[in-house]
This record gives C-alpha cells, structure tokens and sequence, in this order.
C-alpha cells in the first residue's frame, strides 16, 4: 500500500475566532491531498475524462475524526493512502498530523462514473480500471 | 426534536471544474447551519464562554453522504436539528436539499468543554449544560 | 442605473483568529453578487457560451476599501451595480454594509471575451452585447 | 527591499466551473503571503499584540490585476515585499508567477493599530514600530 504525504501552511484565515483550524479546511486538504496523489502520479483526471469518457472520482461518503487542533504558522502533513478497493469503490484513508501529533483521521470513498446514457445530467458508477488499481495498490 | 432550516445560494466559486459544488463547502454550510441555530435561538456562545467559561461545540466526528449534485445558481435548505443526546455529547443531524431532492445527508458530533485546568492549550468534555439541551431537544 | 441587493448570513468559518471577518471573503461575497446579478435577472452565463461563443465576464482588475469589520452571525447586505461602461469593459460597483454601516466599497472590472483562434488557451476581450448592456444599465 | 517567496500547490477545489482559480483565492494566497512573511522572520504577532498591546496589520485597502489564469496542479510563487512605508501605513507589493509567467499583480495597504480607549470595537492606526520596519525594510 503505497502512502503519498503532503505538506500545507496552515494560514491565518484557516483559522476561526477560536484560534484553530475552522473545520471544512481540513477537507479541502483531504481533496487536495488526493488531487495531489493523482496528479503526482502522472495519472492526469483531465485527459481520462477526454479520452476515456471515465469520470475519475466522484464522492460518495467522507467522514474524519478530530483528535488535536492546528493553528496559523504550523506546517501539517496529509499522509494519504487508497486502504481499500472494491469493484466500484475505492477508500482513500488520510491522516493529517503535526510532527509526532495526529491530528485528524479521515477518509474519503470515492468511484468511477460515466455520464448515464438515459440521462446526461447523472453518472453511473462503473468498474474501477486495472491501470488506476495497480497505480496506487 | 425541533428542526432549523437555512437557505443558501450556492455561488459560482463554490463549485469546482466539474460544475458542481466543491464538497467541503458542504460542511462550510453544515458550519453555519450549526451557529444558526444556536444565534437564531438567542444561544450566545461569546457570552456563554465569557460567563461560564464553557467552550460551546468543538467537534469531535463528522461525516456526510453525498446523493446529489447541486450547482451555482441554486438555493439549497439545510435541516438541522439534534438528533442525539448522551451526557457529554450532542449529534447534530444535517440534511441538504433542493426542493425535493435530498443532496447530503450529515451529521456533526459535538462537545461542550473546559480548558484543562493541567494545560491551558487542551480541553476537557463537559457535561452539557441543562439550558442548552432543553432549547435544542 | 440598476442597483442590486445581496443579503448574506456571516459564519463562525468566514471569520479569522481577530474575530472578524477574513478579508477574502468578502471578495467571494462580491462574486456572488456579481453572479446572482447576472442570474437574478435571467441572463444565462453559461447558455451564453454555448450559444454565442461568449465567456461571461473574465476579471481583469479588483480592489476594496475597508471601512468596519463585521462578525458572525451578522446578516450584511451586498449592494452592486454597473457603474461604467467602455467598449469593451463594465465596472461593477460593490458595497458592503450592515444596516447603516458602510463596511466595504469596492469593485470588479470585467470584460466579455472569446477563445483567441489562435491559441485556444488564450481569451481576446471582445465588444460588450447590447443586451447585456441594456439589461444593467 | 527583502522580498519573500511562498510556494502554493493549486488545489482542484481553487478553480471554478470555468477550470480556472477562483479569484478571491489569490487574496487568500495573498494574506498568507504575508503570514508567513512575518511568521518566516520571527515576527510573532500573537505575543506582540500580548506584550505590546498592538494589533498588527489591519487591512485598509487591496487591489489586484488579473493577467494570466492558474489551474489546478500547478505549484505557484508568491513573491511579496514591503514597496512602500508612510509613518502609520505599510503596502505591501505581492506578484504571483507561474515559472516566468506574472499571473497577478497587487497588493495590501495595512497599519499597525491599538484599541480605540473610548471604543473598545474599535481601533486607531500609531506608528509603526522601528524593529518592525527594519526587519522587513
């Protein structure tokens, strides 16, 4: 299971009126996190869509537990990892720490989709491909 | 169990490449749903830290599932209410819809705390207060 | 000269470690006006741009003045109009307030453009549409 | 004039449905900017406004031009100076590029600033202090 790390400064309006990080940001670093992972890779969303007709990674379900604040001027870490596969789904796991401290666990379970063919406002979650698996297993 | 309802416009720069609503912004909109409620029902947290030194609401879990799209141009409703008491814990339900159509459905755990009287820097869960419970139940 | 008028809920989230307001965000709440300008009043950016070639309003130069802060749980009122208009650029006049406080002045100079033929990844700024013009002024 | 380089990665959830960064994100880059300037220097805002009573860099005025897009995955630089000091103002000049491309251009005019002792909302711009000036002269 290869793990992908990201490293963010936490900005002074990340921050809220208590002095630490206001939540829904720690799911942006989630996102971009997971952006990063792909793009890092080579793997480029933008010419799969064009080429493919895949729809890499709509979201289904998130979630994460907050375990000890960050604030303004620290420099956190994303540590990101796909933890598990299903035909149609893929659980990517993040950890966000601060050196030694953890500081958030989450994850988000993301799949595959094409545009429905009865409606072209929908998508249908399809197989995840052989290529996307063995990138990041 | 009461229910609070929030409209937002959904604006351009909420949503992503794909069109549609960047997902942290859910929970942004989870976010101000929350103080909502408590703002819109007199519940002022300043003073409440201010008077009583408790620190209303960090969070401890959250989590939401994604059904629906939703764009810029939109209004959509949050429906908040509590649904879920235990002695040092409240869960906050979240449901997001246009219209008829449910797009999220979330949730938000929460506490009440003190600063730990051995390190200023942490917090310590409380039991939440009598007046706060009878006012959201 | 038509004014337009945005109300906004100000959340715990959009304030800073100062407990006001972080200053980008009022620039979010501009776009959002500029936005529910346009749509409020049944111009369709993005039927434009299929239909005309025509991308709606690429921003060249903004800038802000900043009088108050404001705080959550506040409602403020974002006040907009076109205040100019030359060949090819409109100027958007916004003002911020909360009921009779001026917290804000500022504004967004935008353009109408197409894709240069010559290198797709380029804009070219193009005449403003009548319409358009007669729909603002 | 010591100038300052900060890296950014653009995140997906930075652009919008037109593929491209949302702008009021180049203001958040902006303040973070000159976070980090003072934070990457030693200057400790937080204990200056506990020791000193000062509150450092309220934001009176900010503008920006616009010149090349940005999207996602791309890594961009920050440079920000001090291009200019009066005796209560400081403006600070920020240039975002893409390798060699300039994609913004602006900056942000801030004080130095004490409560107001007839008005504890509010605040009065004083002297910018000498040690703050040499540090980033």
């Amino acid at each position: 299971m290869k793990t992908f790390v990201l490293q963010v400064l936490v900005g002074f309006g990340d921050c809220d009126p208590a002095g630490i990080v206001f939540y829904p940001n720690f799911f942006r670093w989630f996102d971009l996190a997971t952006h990063q992972m792909w793009h890092g890779s080579g793997y480029d969303i933008v010419r799969v869509r064009r080429e493919q007709g895949l729809i890499v990674g709509p979201l289904v379900d998130v979630g994460a537990t907050f375990r000890s604040p960050a604030t303004h001027g620290e420099t956190i870490e994303i540590h990101s990892s796909v933890s598990e596969w299903t035909g149609k789904t893929f659980r990517i796991a993040h950890q966000i720490r601060r050196a030694d401290t953890v500081l958030v666990d989450g994850f988000e379970l993301r799949i595959f989709a094409r545009p429905d063919p009865q409606d072209a406002a929908r998508i249908r979650a399809v197989q995840i491909p052989e290529d996307f698996r063995a990138l990041f297993s």
